[in-house]
């Protein structure tokens, strides 16, 4: 099951996303669209705006502003990137150098802030109040996840419900938005948003799972970036706060204070987590958040896209890279 | 004539802005209301806010709301300062030292983000699209002015024109919007909008002519941060171009373009400027601008509003800080 067969019956869609995401980009000063061409053009699931136009599609809605909004979602969704890989220091995404390390911080920060602006006014034409409502609301909890994660960065103690916390508002609530367009455009019930809402967040956590997990076991070449990214920049996450729940190693705690890590502490770390089921336990995790998506996909009415929504939320899970 | 005289009618009014800013940035994460507090405690002129509430009382709007999008107003200034601060590394704002030397680049970053997303809730909840779409397009015009003066860093080519450019959008254009709030919410005529739209474009770039001399000609203490910091950062301002236009120094070009400049150095330019005109060239335009502001607030009819518009028009030249 490959990803570009299930989502076949909306490529004319995401094509139109795509043209939008470059085309709103055009701007006298080239620096904007460098950056922009840049980040846009390695890569990327367009996880978001898919879901905007499925949602979307389940109500069959024809207002072609759903195009700007799935596009302004995918900006306010590159906004954050760019602004996290210079808060990280990071050196690669989706196997390109980053921006930062390209344009130095100042310019990544700007192209971020005008993405979000961009953002706002495609979001401003859709003239509807209830998602200009719900999407500001999600950008300042996606910025307070960000900032919660940066809080507890370097702290082992950082614990499974503050782990969820991060991660729901960093991952979850964009994903969660970009699912509920559908409905709200359509002027369906709060119940049916809120079904849409669920299974957004749902998959939306269950996609941080699997990246934190993988960051564990995958490679540099299959995702992108290093791995052991997370070990590097003192993130804490599920894979190590499990494995240290079930064995809590005192040389590993130390090895992770330590100011200066060396491949061979990294490779300890991944060591240690994988031995103590850290890995298994986060893919459990994800798995059952899959399944609470899925379910929530049963209370609405059968059609094609909701088959596309149900094979998407298991791709999540099954995806290594 | 003191600030605070001319702006007692208001004095209420602002005080409930600037309740209203605190009262947004708690958050359960402590490091939000730390930054924020930070950069709000620090002074800090209220200008824009001031110009909301002006131009609301003008038309006797009495809408809580308007307080609200004052402080959206001043939030999306602030995210920029300190996005700002990041993208100059600099060191001290308004007598203190900056978000980003006290927590580093990371969480100025990050609360900026924050402020923006706030911004936009707050702009929401006016239910105004006509306002929306004002605000979401000056936040755009905002970062591209960053963006394009970041671009011209260094560049002593930099036309008078282009400066123009660079700070009617960095600086005019918020200002401009923030003067626009009232005739907006009244729903006045396109013509009356323009009017108070041109009163703010003219003294917002009056106000950043000033800003750009001051950091010649002014002193550390005085200005609460260091002086001769445009030269320091390759800030190529109208002051150095009027100056290089009346007398095409290379020696003056070469020290520009040396890697470091020593203090010695930059007192060399200072000298140059001022010896050249420099600061009375600009503070002309300054004046001519604030006249050309002033101009547009006859076509209003007299009240003590539009008494106090002109006043903060003739004293954004008076100022010296």
């Amino acid at each position: 099951m490959d990803l570009k067969r299930i989502l076949s019956p909306i490529e004319k869609d995401i094509e139109i996303v795509e043209e939008l995401i470059y085309k709103n980009l055009e701007n006298r000063i080239g620096l904007i669209q460098e950056i922009g061409k840049h980040i846009f053009g390695s890569g990327g699931k367009r996880l978001r705006p898919t879901l905007t136009i499925l949602s979307c599609k389940y109500y069959n809605i024809k207002d072609p502003v759903i195009y700007e909004l799935a596009t302004a979602i995918e900006y306010i969704h590159t906004a954050t990137l760019l602004h996290d890989d210079v808060v990280d220091n990071s050196e690669l995404r989706r196997g390109k150098e980053t921006a930062n390390i390209l344009w130095g911080n100042q310019a990544p920060v700007l192209v971020g802030d005008y993405l979000f602006a961009k953002a706002f006014i495609l979001m401003v034409k859709s003239n509807n109040l209830k998602i200009l409502d719900l999407l500001s609301n999600v950008t300042g909890l996606l910025a307070q996840g960000e900032i919660f994660e940066l809080v507890k960065t370097g702290d082992l103690n950082t614990t499974i419900e503050e782990y969820f916390e991060i991660i729901e508002e960093k991952t979850g609530v964009l994903i969660s938005a970009a699912a509920q367009i559908g409905p709200i455009m359509a002027g369906a019930s709060e119940v049916e948003i809120k079904i849409f809402k669920n299974y957004g967040e749902n998959i939306g956590i269950a996609f941080q799972l699997v990246d934190d997990a993988l960051d564990y076991i995958s490679t540099d070449k299959v995702l992108g970036k290093k791995i052991g990214i997370d070990i590097r920049e003192g993130k804490v996450t599920l894979p190590l706060i499990c494995a240290l729940e079930k064995n809590d190693n005192q040389e590993i705690r130390d090895i992770f204070y330590k100011d200066e890590l060396t491949e061979d502490d990294i490779e300890k770390i991944r060591k240690f987590v994988i031995e103590n089921n850290g890995i298994e336990i986060t893919f459990d995790y994800a798995n059952k958040y899959v399944k609470k998506a899925v379910d929530e996909l049963e209370k609405l009415n059968k059609n094609q896209f909701v088959e596309i929504l149900e094979n998407l939320a298991h791709f999540i899970t099954a995806r290594r890279y």
